[in-house]
C-alpha cells in the first residue's frame, strides 16, 4: 500500500520549510572556496558566537553521555530572575522555532484556525498545517501588519494570533501601544503568540509582561539564535502564565532542549558586553547598507532586526549572481515577495562586499 | 477565559513523561555531595561520551552562530554508508525519541490506534495520545512481547506499531525470526516502528533492512545516546523507505538536529575503539550483577541493552533507601511493574558500590 494512503491527510498537503543553505552547499553548487563565501542570509550574528557561552559549553562536554535535564532546572532559575518571572511561566525550546510548534500542537486541531499576517515568518503556517487547522493569512500592505483586518479576520474558532515584531522576513515594526491595544481587543479564547526573536535589536523593544500580568492569554518567544549567536545550539524559550506554560510543557518531548544549550544559554546572559557590542555592530552596519542604498536610489526597509530589505527587478536572478560571486543573501519568493531581498547586516566590511558586489547588478 | 477550555481535548488528558532525576536534583533533595552520587537509572553510557565525538565537537564551537544544516547532508552521507542506504532513507531527530513523534505526527489522527506492548517505552503511548489516537497497549505476560496478541489488536484503523527490541524497561530480547515473521503478518496499511536504541549492545542485534528492502513499512530507529554515550546532545536517526522518509521529513522542524549533534554523530560512528570497549563493559558489568543476583537468591531479567531488571518487594521504597545512600536506580511503578528496579550497568566499581547498597536492603 502506497503510504500517502496511510499518513494523515494534512501531511499530503505539508509544505516543506526552505532553509537558507549552508555555506557548504553553496560552495558545492557553484564550486567555490567555502572560506570565501559569505553567508548574509540567515540572520546570523556576524560576530560569531557568543564567547561566554562558548567558554561554558567547552568546559560541559565530559558530562555529555548524562541526558539533558528535561526540567530546565537552572536555566529555568536563571531566566526567571533575568525576566522578573516565575519558573514555572516558562517553555523551553529546541530553539524558538520549536516553542511555535508545541504552542500550535497544544492548541489547534482540525475545524479551528491561526491567523497570522501573509509576509511572516513561515513556521506559524507550517505549524499551523501540520495541525490540520486553517492558516488565515492576513495580507500585509507594505509589508506591515495590518492590525485592524487581523482582529476582523478573528472568529469563535480562531485558537491562535502569531505576530512577530521587529516582524521577519519584512523587517517593520510595531510600537508597544499598537500590540498593547491589539492584545486587549482580542476576545479572551485566543492566544496571542508573540515572537521577540529580533526584538533584541531594538533600543526600546516592546515588552509584553504587562500583558501577561493582566492576565491577557499571551505567550512570548525568545531566542538565543541571534543576538547571542548560537544558532547553531537550538536555544529558545517561550514565558506566559503559570497555566499556559502547563499544558505546553504537557506537548513538549522529555529532553527537547539539548545539555549544551541549556549552558550556553546560562552564560549567555551574563555576557552583557557581547550583547551590547553585537547591537552596536547591527546599527552601525545598518546605517553603512542604509547609506549606499540611498545613493543607489533602490527602496528598502529597515526598521528592525538585525537585516534590512531591499526591493529590486528580478530578486531571484540578483540572488544568483550575488550566490556566484560568494555572497548569500535571501530571496523572499515564499514569502509572495518576488521583488525583495533580505540581507543580513555583517561586520563592516561584510557590508561592503555585499553593497559592491550588489551595485554591480543594478 | 481559562486555558483548560481552549487548548485541544487530547491535551487535557495527556500524561507527562517521568524522566530520571539529574544527579543535581537528588543532591539538592537529599542534601548529599553530587560528585559521592552513582547514576545507575538513564542507562546512559558509564564510560562517558565518545572521545572521538568530543574531540569534533570541541573543534566545532567557533560556528554556533549559524543554524545547523537542516538536511544532514555530511552526517547523512556518512550513515547512508555504514547502513548501505540512500540518504533520502533517513530521517534525522533531536534524538530518537524525536523520530518516534515524528511517526505519530506524520501518521496518526483521531479515530487511529497504535498498538504496543503495555511495558514498553512509555514515549510511544505519550506520542499516540499526543495526536489524540488511542494507545492500544498490550499486555506482556512475563515483561515479553506477546506478538500473537499484538497482531490480534491490530485492525484497519491502526496506522503504527511501536516495538522495541531489547525492550525499555523490561530487557527481553526477540530473535531476528520472530520480528520477521511479526511484521511479515501485518496488514500492509500498517507501518512497524522498531526502535533498536539497545540493539548495539547485542551480539548478534536484528537487522531489519531485509524488511525494507522487502517494500514493508518499516521503521528502524537507531540513537547515539546509549553506546555511544552522546544522550546531552541530542541525535538519533531513522531509517525506512525513500517514500516514508519523504512523508515523516515534512513534519520535521526545520533545524530540529543541533550543529554539535551532527558532528559528534560522524566522529562516533568512527570510533570503533570505543563501541566495542562500552560493548565489552557491559557484557562484564552485566555477568558481575548477575553473578551477586544469583547469590542473593533475586530474580531477574538480564537479556539485552545496558541494564537489568530485579524483582524486589515494594521497589519504591528500595528506590528511595538506594536514593539516600546516593544510588540513583529507575523504579517502574509508571510502567505497572511495582515489584521492578532497573539498574543500568556500570562500571565494575559502580556495580560493586550499587550491589552493596542493594544486599543491605534485602
Amino acid at each position: 500500500m502506497k503510504i500517502e494512503n496511510i499518513v494523515r491527510k494534512s501531511v499530503l498537503s505539508q509544505p516543506v520549510y526552505q532553509a537558507g543553505k549552508p555555506i557548504e552547499y553553496v560552495a558545492r553548487e557553484f564550486g567555490l572556496d567555502p572560506d570565501g563565501i559569505l553567508k548574509m542570509a540567515s540572520n546570523e550574528n556576524p560576530l560569531g558566537p557568543c564567547p561566554k557561552a562558548i567558554e561554558a559549553v567547552s568546559r560541559s562536554l565530559d558530562n555529555l553521555n548524562y541526558y539533558p535535564d528535561g526540567g530546565c532546572y537552572e536555566l529555568g532559575r536563571k531566566i526567571s530572575k533575568v525576566m522578573g518571572l516565575n519558573p514555572s511561566q516558562l517553555v523551553f525550546g529546541n530553539g524558538s522555532n520549536e516553542v511555535i510548534e508545541l504552542v500550535a500542537h497544544a492548541l489547534l486541531g482540525e475545524g479551528d484556525n491561526a491567523v497570522m499576517g501573509a509576509q511572516s515568518f513561515i513556521v506559524y503556517k507550517l505549524s499551523t498545517l501540520l495541525m490540520g487547522a486553517e492558516a488565515r493569512e492576513v495580507p500585509m500592505p507594505s509589508l506591515r501588519y495590518d492590525l485592524s483586518q487581523m482582529l476582523d479576520a478573528v472568529d469563535e474558532k480562531t485558537k491562535i494570533v502569531f505576530l512577530a515584531n521587529p516582524n521577519n522576513p519584512t523587517g517593520t515594526v510595531l510600537s508597544q501601544n499598537e500590540v498593547f491595544e491589539f492584545v486587549r481587543a482580542l476576545p479572551e479564547h485566543v492566544v496571542f503568540c508573540y515572537d521577540e526573536a529580533y526584538g533584541d535589536f531594538q533600543d526600546n523593544p516592546v515588552d509584553i509582561r504587562g500583558l501577561i500580568a493582566e492576565g491577557r492569554n499571551v505567550i512570548g518567544l525568545k531566542t538565543f539564535s541571534k543576538i547571542y549567536g548560537l544558532a547553531g545550539l537550538r536555544a529558545g524559550y517561550g514565558y506566559c502564565s503559570e497555566e499556559l506554560a502547563s499544558y505546553i510543557n504537557r506537548v513538549r518531548e522529555p529532553f527537547n532542549m539539548n545539555s549544551l544549550a541549556q549552558v550556553a544559554a546560562m552564560a549567555a546572559l551574563d555576557d552583557v558586553e557581547f550583547y551590547e557590542k553585537s547591537k552596536k555592530l547591527n546599527k552601525q552596519g545598518r546605517e553603512q547598507i542604509e547609506k549606499k542604498f540611498k545613493e543607489l536610489g533602490v527602496e528598502y526597509i529597515s526598521e528592525g532586526g538585525n537585516f534590512i530589505m531591499v526591493k529590486v527587478n528580478d530578486a531571484l536572478k540578483k540572488f544568483d549572481a550575488l550566490q556566484r560571486a560568494g555572497v548569500i543573501v535571501r530571496p523572499n519568493v515564499g514569502y509572495g515577495l518576488p521583488d525583495w531581498l533580505r540581507i543580513t547586516i555583517g561586520l563592516p566590511e561584510q557590508n561592503e562586499r555585499f553593497l559592491s558586489e550588489f551595485s554591480k547588478l543594478l
